[in-house]
């Protein structure tokens, strides 16, 4: 374990070291000192063996009703009173159903949205914190809580009203729309994409309890094949022998600058003495904002960073992480990183300003760009899970490829942001050779040719993310 | 520890249950399973002998320099670049410097400053959590920034420019203004009193360090004999032998209903096998808004209900917490709490929407009335403490007197708040016989008279609190 801490704090990932109150032995950040090492922690625990980290609460959350069951379960849904979910609230229920939120057994009752809210975790029965940092809820309108009535379990039904799930013990309690955004996102202000999504219009009431799914979730879009479960995740993992497990989340094209950092931080695992480290590229699949590029073409343009070799297929597992995406920063960012522990990453990468956007009214960045990481290593909950800070990659100009930025000459570098890169992809320019593989730039040209342009005859404007 | 538990469960303070994942066999709310039982607990630490609970972090901060170092240390601070503090960081000072904050050295750095915004609650070197829900910063200037350079150190010095302390090993950060407001009170709105007072025109720079105090902190108000610091309220307890203290906070008047719950509180407290219960009668003493009654004020309007015998000088300490009040509802109960761990308080009463005031803009309460307390009996940090959430009194008719609400007929109760208790003072009309003592009442009515009428010929005008 000291050797371990030691050789992290020679490779130094951070740019910049945490404040001082920190773990200042470790520039790795946080919890280095109780790392579960995965040798030491084999056939643990039923259902899961070999040597991956255990899910939060020790057990993964399952939610989807046996086969057996199914058919009575569908009778007694019938019978309910029907709750009717958006499309946001089944990408929740996919999320709960699959124990990515693990141990929480539903949507949140009061009790868990108010220490999410106050203390983005949750205690557990016997005293132990897991970490919960953005609220998992169900908005309900005063209709539909008077059609509830007294029942104490409700049916919750897609948009053609066919019930998927059995909410039972169900508690309902004040939805605090202000307070809810203020203490997630850090601002009010209106232009949240989430809060204008999901918050704003939705009902004043919230309903928990025990979540009951009738079927695996499914979408048919063509990439239910890459939705694999934290247990599915786990399996696949243990299949290739990981040792170490090094979740990347994004949400946007991998250029050669994200290739750089996946592909260096594999070396280092092998350099600490992991012997067969294996990347989890785990693409956030549920709710974006409009700008954003949509999941199925991120899905072809991974898909030809693999097959252009710029990741090695062997070692790397492409999965689409269901959550939709707040845009909340430093509180979205241990989301994040606590649901990848579920599905078996103990090593999380975080980058510049992870989870973030403008500011939605004044000129700035919405969040402070190292706080993501510095609240990520702080953070209750996240002791076991090993923050790899990342440095900043850019396009050094003199080798004409993707390259750590090297401040001691700055002017050699060029930094493409994900607007650059839009905004290049949507006007048919190229980017410089050697900023991503031809394959997948093809893919992001071909995203923007196919929008159809918007009732003014332009595209619709690229903004910052 | 299991009878206790048991008893306070039958006993049943709580108005109604808390939400079901919390500890649902123990009403009595978080952590009464790790109470640290005055009787088991005696000599354990230097400095704080007897039986009181530790205050948090092990070791009580103690930050003002001993008198053979002062000389020493104003030369020091004479060299120092200055910050000049406001009345309000000079009591956020004052509260450092004698440990109600206990164990936090010093204004925040970042680290702690994240902690506080997004968890409520600092961990500490060895591991542990101690709760921290309000930040404690100080902020300056660009201006004040640039004074200080490289300076490692600076002096704080008062308005007349007279050094006060010496902040050491220092780090400034930017002062997210909006993010601190949001993530503390849960809303933006404009209006809120301590926003308006001391972050709206503060500097856009926080800066933290290890604090050194001069001297100790003196208003010459005539108040500082009441102004008694941890150390000195342990010690006051310690000889009164008490075997359970329980802390009182207030911002008002005490009226019958409070000291209806304040004996009734004692009287469970003996029955559950306390045999010296003693009650920390704990007005807070920094900023106020301004229509809450002054402080000189609430202070003589306690000593009339002391003297009145309302409550029984033998068992209570009448003393002021010096810090500045939020208005931040269930983020400032916490602290209010936490602070009083660390004087020596093992039980802490909270009422209906503690910390709470009106919605600065929209015609409701800021928070709901029952996330105080529901908050903290789960907050980090407070599982030592018992939370002890109190039955609503009110002006019982049949009785004439204060008494606990009897939900089975509530036609007979009378329901006097602050806002309406403040306004029949102020014009001089009586409330009901039995709702407060004539001596406390007459001082209420000689404060509105003392008033100096605004420009307009009239008195500000009562707003609800």
């Amino acid at each position: 374990m000291a050797s371990m801490a030691a050789v992290l704090s020679k490779t130094s990932f951070l740019s910049q070291p945490l404040a001082k109150s920190l773990n200042s032995d470790f520039p790795i950040a946080a919890a280095t000192a109780s790392v579960s090492f995965p040798s030491k922690s084999r056939s643990r625990r039923g259902g899961i063996r070999a040597g991956l980290i255990a899910p939060d609460g020790g057990k993964l959350v399952e939610l989807v009703v046996d086969e057996p069951r199914r058919r009575e379960k569908k009778h007694e849904a019938a019978e309910l009173p029907r709750v009717e979910l958006t499309a946001i609230d089944l990408q929740w229920m996919h999320v709960l159903s699959e124990g990515w939120a693990s141990p929480l057994g539903g949507f949140m009752r009061e009790s868990e949205f108010l220490q999410t809210l106050h203390f983005n975790s949750l205690r557990l029965d016997d005293g132990s914190v897991v970490n919960m940092s953005v609220p998992i809820v169900l908005a309900i309108d005063d209709e539909q809580k008077a059609r509830i009535g007294e029942s104490k379990r409700v049916a919750l039904v897609d948009s053609d009203g066919n019930p998927v799930a059995i909410l039972s013990d169900i508690e309902i309690y004040k939805h605090p729309k202000e307070e809810r955004i203020a203490r997630t996102w850090g601002t009010t202000a209106p232009g949240l994409p989430y809060v204008e999504e999901a918050i704003t219009n939705a009902g004043n009431w919230l309903i928990g309890g025990d979540l009951e799914v009738l079927e695996p979730v499914k979408y048919n879009d063509g990439l239910d094949r890459f939705r694999l479960s934290p247990a599915e995740l786990r399996k696949e993992l243990e299949k290739r022998n990981a040792d170490a497990v090094f979740a990347f989340q994004l949400r946007n094209p991998v250029h050669n600058g994200h290739a750089l950092l996946m592909t260096d931080t594999r070396r280092r695992l092998l350099e600490m003495g992991y012997k067969n480290p294996i990347l989890l590229l785990h693409p956030l699949g549920g709710y974006t904002k409009a700008d954003d590029v949509p999941l199925s073409w991120r899905m072809k343009q991974h898909e030809k960073v693999l097959e252009d070799g710029v990741l090695d297929p062997e070692t790397t597992v492409v999965s689409i992480f269901p959550s939709p995406m707040h845009y909340a920063g430093p509180t979205e960012v241990q989301w994040h990183a606590k649901a990848r522990i579920n599905a078996g990453a103990n090593f999380y990468i975080v980058g510049r300003d992870p989870a973030g956007m403008g500011h939605p009214v004044e000129k700035r960045d919405l969040y402070d760009a190292d706080h993501g990481k510095k609240v990520l290593s702080m953070a209750p909950g996240l002791e076991r899970l090993n923050i790899l800070p990342f440095r900043v990659a850019a396009y050094d100009k003199t080798q004409g490829k993707m390259a750590f930025f090297d401040p001691s000459r700055p002017q050699d570098f060029l930094f493409i942001s994900g607007t650059k890169m839009r905004s290049l992809a949507k006007n048919k320019e190229n980017p410089p050779d050697g900023f991503m593989c031809p394959g997948g730039w093809q893919v992001l040209v071909d995203y923007y040719d196919s929008l159809t342009p918007a009732g003014n005859g332009r595209l619709p404007e690229v903004v910052p993310a």
